[in-house]
């Protein structure tokens, strides 16, 4: 127990802001721990309550294996909590479930935490803390409660090397200089935070998979990859590797990785089975395969459900999983063919293959068809996998939604995913009751985010990005949760709860996307980014490049049309009403028009405004907006700690000279194609 | 002697064609040469004449130092030949320059090349051995000659990981994981290379001087320096370093590196010093400082002059020289500042310090303001300078001009700014006089290439592109040749005498230049090209960038206005009658004109076109000549090296895929902004 981290360090784990109704509701409980069996997890789970109780009383609990003759918390497993008349059955919980009950005992009081299995222990321990922390009354914590969702999953873009691809927030805190780090201090906070938040798997290496990290699933990094592992099983989450589809022929020996081929396929199982030794409760594989020039079942002439069966078949006598990424696209595309689209290739790709994955595949699809923008549509494969176990990916790291030195809290956006409906059987099927499995009766399925951690101070480079990470595991958990919900839960237990700076930070959260939003890309178009890095405004940086992701503008308009009347058919792939939605210009949402319409920039917005009016309206906005956010920051000066306030307000001026860079580019690009003056006469550099 | 390597590694020195007139003018002298003493250079003459002579003869020709009774070739310096009335004392040859002279000795013909010193003994045999592949008569061979430039120095941007910066044939042949190579034999075949076309100067490391390099004036390095330079020395070339001006701050544990603080003279004469007790003969620095983030004087308050003197002072006693270079600007620009003009900065910066340098400085000036484009002025610091040693850099490795894969004979434009007229000293004021130091009677001066070559097995990636490396030291050596004639020799020198084949190659090379220009940026504005790597189109790829590198193109016009009526003011930099052509868009040549000038796209050039239609017009002429440069190479099959054929076939194929790359995203960008058809109706993708 080590009490002398910083605070930014901490994150929402430093228990140091106690709420008003604390000492009525939740003191008495905090000086005695009693727990029956002391498992890994369990123990964790202790481990944590006499962290945060020191934290509390600023004095150690004491942890006993059976009552005190006073008020105390219970802790443990439905067989610990066979003695108690808790009137609670195994299937009154849900798996990885717990309950959380006081009651009495000989004239004292027990707050019990009962997990179904030792996970739900340490869900409810943490469950219990966070919402004493938040100040929540007691009376509303009791209860069962349990994940929405069988897997949350974060994938880390990490290379060997240390270095992280898309990370904004320092080094790899799992690898360095081509080894496995050998001090797993850090490793052991991590999983911490994670368990916290409910997230249940990592893998830990990039779906870029190169020559290094094609090694991993052999004997010279496996007992090292088992150290990683033994430190998140103590936490409930299970390890999770990317893997080369072409391993066989890079590291196997083999003169061919074709799924169908037999020595191929004993190889697999033979990987599979060594893993198993080294790591008995190993999740499974993570694979890229025939994407951005990786390797994959194409090569022979396989479909990717032969690919990803043939792996799955090696994993399934041991339980593992394969999540097999549907970001499945050309990208070596002529710019000068317009029928080529790139948001139809997931669909077209993967439609086709429904049914044909075994029960232990997972399909990881994208939020929307193109890559992470700050709006796009949700993908509409969601829609049209009824027999396939699929995945949302969302990006928590911020690729293109201003790489951590912009303020943009996600979850608003993930929010917006998760409720949109698909119609995949009639009114109400959220991609969130898709992927939870609910929806289709699927076994597996659930949320994967993109890791926006690394070895900075504050795990995340901009402090305040430690929401999107909290929020991820949050509404993986229980995506009823609003984001508004999400972020005050993780101001209060940051910051502490003061009204001021509760309502400024939860504020600034919420307005950040729309902010972000503004300044960059209009109306759902994307790109306009530096290529590359992705960093920064660069109108057509991606507009004559093989990447399949163009805006089309000339002097008179701008959009992509994507209507099956005269454009590239996208809008087919959703079911109706969205697909008439989309396709009819009357009824597609304004921030989302240039994504399916190519119109003039005259063309009167629901608003009605002129789309040109609405480019240099928002990028005026949002650039005063992001000068707003440090306005409100500043009143937060000694009321937030120092160190966490100056390295916000670094990054706070970072996203105001990016949003006055973009909204100018933006700005005297449009200005320069179309001639059209900002009808209020604010300055556009010519 | 190894008469076993390829034809392309051999480039323009393999001795395999022999001219028509070859027996009847040579043959006779082939079978003995006589030396009358043997120093290094010498030796190295005698070996390349050994070398030559078994090729062209079959057999190896005896060396004696005395005559034969035979026709024979002599060799030496003046004093070698006291013995013989030549009737040429020390005065009549040029510095480091050579006589041929046939003379009859008891009743047979000595063939004489005769050097003012070792160095003139080397060139000679060069001149000879090039004349007699040329099928040049052996009167035309005779005489006196010499380099008009005192220096003609390679600038290798080579790191010592072995990675190249804008290098486009391998890797470094002098580095490899940050140590120099154990074996020098690739050096050495690169030194003869050199030194048969002149070169009397080699830079081994790149002006970016990073952390390791920085160490290679110390001991650690030195010792591996000197045995390069002793491999350079054999061929008549010195050797040179790239050097950090905060050396005295990162490895000499200084405080500073002001240039004026006693502790810091110091520091760089010990330096100084220690290098010539490795390399008695060693050239001297060159510097880029106070540019592009590197350090220089101005951290410290002081000016260019009083950093280059500082080191100048330092090398003095030992008869280095500092390479000092212009090539200083503000790469931290405002996109929106229109005032600020890049090509202005050289001027603005060295101008004002003509005379301030010590004269063993040498003020390296790139051809053009602004950095090596396919179409730019000449720098105006040419004509400004009367009292500093300059020399000119060209760009022999084609960064923005193809990058080896595209075909760019770059002589017809090192030519032009040779022959530019500066008027500095009325009509007639050169360039070429001006750097030779004939014009301002400065010391020092002449030519400076940025290397070309690396491991390739052709040394330059595109074997045509070993033409600029040949081209880059004929003229260094006399500035009065023509590009074509250079281009014959080195044709005939590479390929030998069928006139096919010459012609072919000649008129390629002749129309390379010409043919790139048409297909990249038009007009003299530049740029337009991928930001960072440089190959490719990317229309707005600088133009909201920090580097001060804009066209300025709107719907109505473009380019940027240089003039001092209207613009930046650029053109003032300029003397009369110069001043006034650019100023003045009547007398403005067309191919510079939106370098100077900001223009309507209906502005009409003095071709009658208008500014839009050449745009078009020339873009679908470049690609096709692309296109007609393959046709005119498959003309060749069989007729050349086998090997060289296919090597060059592939690159004209990739040239062919980029220039129609860039012709489409040029006119499509100009059509989209514009709106104006091409009067002809061909295919631009809207």
């Amino acid at each position: 127990m080590d009490l002398n981290k910083s605070n930014v360090y901490e994150c929402w784990l430093n228990y140091k802001h106690l709420p008003h109704n604390f000492d009525d509701e939740y003191k008495r409980f905090c000086s005695y721990i009693v727990a029956k069996s002391n498992p890994p997890i369990i123990n964790s789970a202790l481990e944590e309550l006499k962290f945060a109780f020191t934290r509390f009383m600023g004095r150690m609990p004491e942890v006993l294996d059976s009552y005190p003759d006073s008020d105390c918390i219970l802790v443990g497993t439905l067989d610990d909590a066979a003695d108690e008349a808790l009137r609670v059955s195994r299937g009154d919980l849900p798996e990885d479930g717990f309950m959380v009950h006081k009651f009495e005992r000989n004239g004292k009081n027990v707050l019990a935490v009962i997990g179904k299995n030792e996970k739900g222990a340490l869900y409810g321990v943490f469950h219990l803390l966070r919402s004493m922390c938040c100040g929540k009354p007691l009376a509303q914590v009791q209860g069962i409660d349990g994940p929405r969702n069988p897997l949350r999953v974060i994938n880390h873009w990490d290379n060997l090397s240390g270095d992280i691809e898309r990370g904004y927030a320092g080094k790899s805190i799992f690898f360095k200089d081509n080894r496995i780090v050998s001090d797993l201090s850090r490793v052991k906070d991590y999983a911490r935070l994670l368990a916290s938040v409910g997230v249940n798997g990592v893998a830990i290496n990039n779906v870029n998979v190169h020559q290094v990290e094609t090694r991993l699933i052999t004997d010279e990094f496996l007992p090292d990859v088992a150290r990683i592992a033994d430190v998140f099983r103590q936490y409930g989450i299970k390890l999770y590797l990317s893997i080369n589809f072409a391993a066989p022929v890079e590291i196997g020996g083999l003169p061919t990785a074709d799924p169908l081929d037999e020595s191929v396929k004993k190889w697999w199982r033979d990987v599979a089975d060594n893993i198993y030794k080294y790591i008995p409760d190993f999740g499974g594989f993570v694979v890229k395969a025939d994407s951005e020039f990786r390797p994959g079942p194409f090569t022979y002439g396989r479909n990717h459900a032969e690919g990803a069966n043939m792996l799955a078949e090696a994993l399934k006598p041991h339980g593992g999983v394969v999540f097999w990424r549907a970001f499945v696209y050309n990208c070596q595309v002529d710019w000068r063919d317009r029928s080529v689209d790139r948001a139809k290739a997931a669909y077209e790709n993967f439609k086709p293959l429904d049914g044909k994955f075994l029960d232990n595949v997972i399909v990881q699809i994208k939020n929307g068809p193109m890559d992470f923008q700050i709006r796009e549509p949700v993908s509409p494969l969601f829609g049209a996998m009824e027999k396939t176990n699929v995945a949302v990916e969302f990006q928590i790291t911020q690729e293109y939604t201003g790489q951590q030195k912009d303020l943009c809290y996600l979850v608003t956006m993930w929010k917006e995913v998760l409720d949109f409906d698909t119609y995949a059987k009639g009114q109400g099927s959220t991609v969130s009751k898709v992927v939870s499995g609910s929806l289709f009766r699927m076994e597996y399925g659930g949320v994967v985010g993109v890791s926006n951690i690394g070895d900075s101070k504050c795990w995340t480079g901009h402090p305040l990005a430690q929401a999107n990470l909290y929020g991820f595991g949050r509404l993986g958990w229980n995506p009823e949760l609003s984001a508004q919900e999400i972020a005050e839960e993780w101001v209060k237990l940051t910051f502490g709860h003061d009204k001021q700076v509760v309502d400024t930070i939860v504020s600034m959260l919420m307005a950040s996307r729309d902010i972000y939003e503004k300044y960059t890309a209009p109306l759902g178009i994307g790109w306009m980014v530096n290529p590359g890095h992705h960093y920064g405004p660069n109108v057509d940086g991606y507009e004559y490049s093989h990447w399949g992701t163009y805006h089309y503008a000339d002097w008179k308009g701008i959009g992509v049309d994507r209507t099956v009347a005269t454009g590239t058919g996208f809008t087919a792939q959703y079911r109706e009403p969205v697909a008439s939605m989309y396709e009819n210009i009357e009824t597609c949402p304004d921030e989302l028009l240039l994504f399916f319409h190519h119109v003039p920039y005259t063309h009167k917005l629901k608003s009605g405004k002129t789309v040109i009016q609405h480019i240099y309206d928002t990028h005026f906005e949002g650039a005063e907006e992001a000068e707003g956010l440090k306005e409100k920051w500043l009143t937060l000066k000694g009321k937030v700690d120092d160190e966490i306030f100056d390295m916000v307000l670094e990054r706070l001026e970072m996203q105001i000279k990016n949003a006055i860079e973009w909204r100018d580019v933006v700005n005297t690009y449009f200005y320069r194609k179309t001639g059209i003056d900002d009808i209020h006469g604010r300055k556009i550099y010519k």
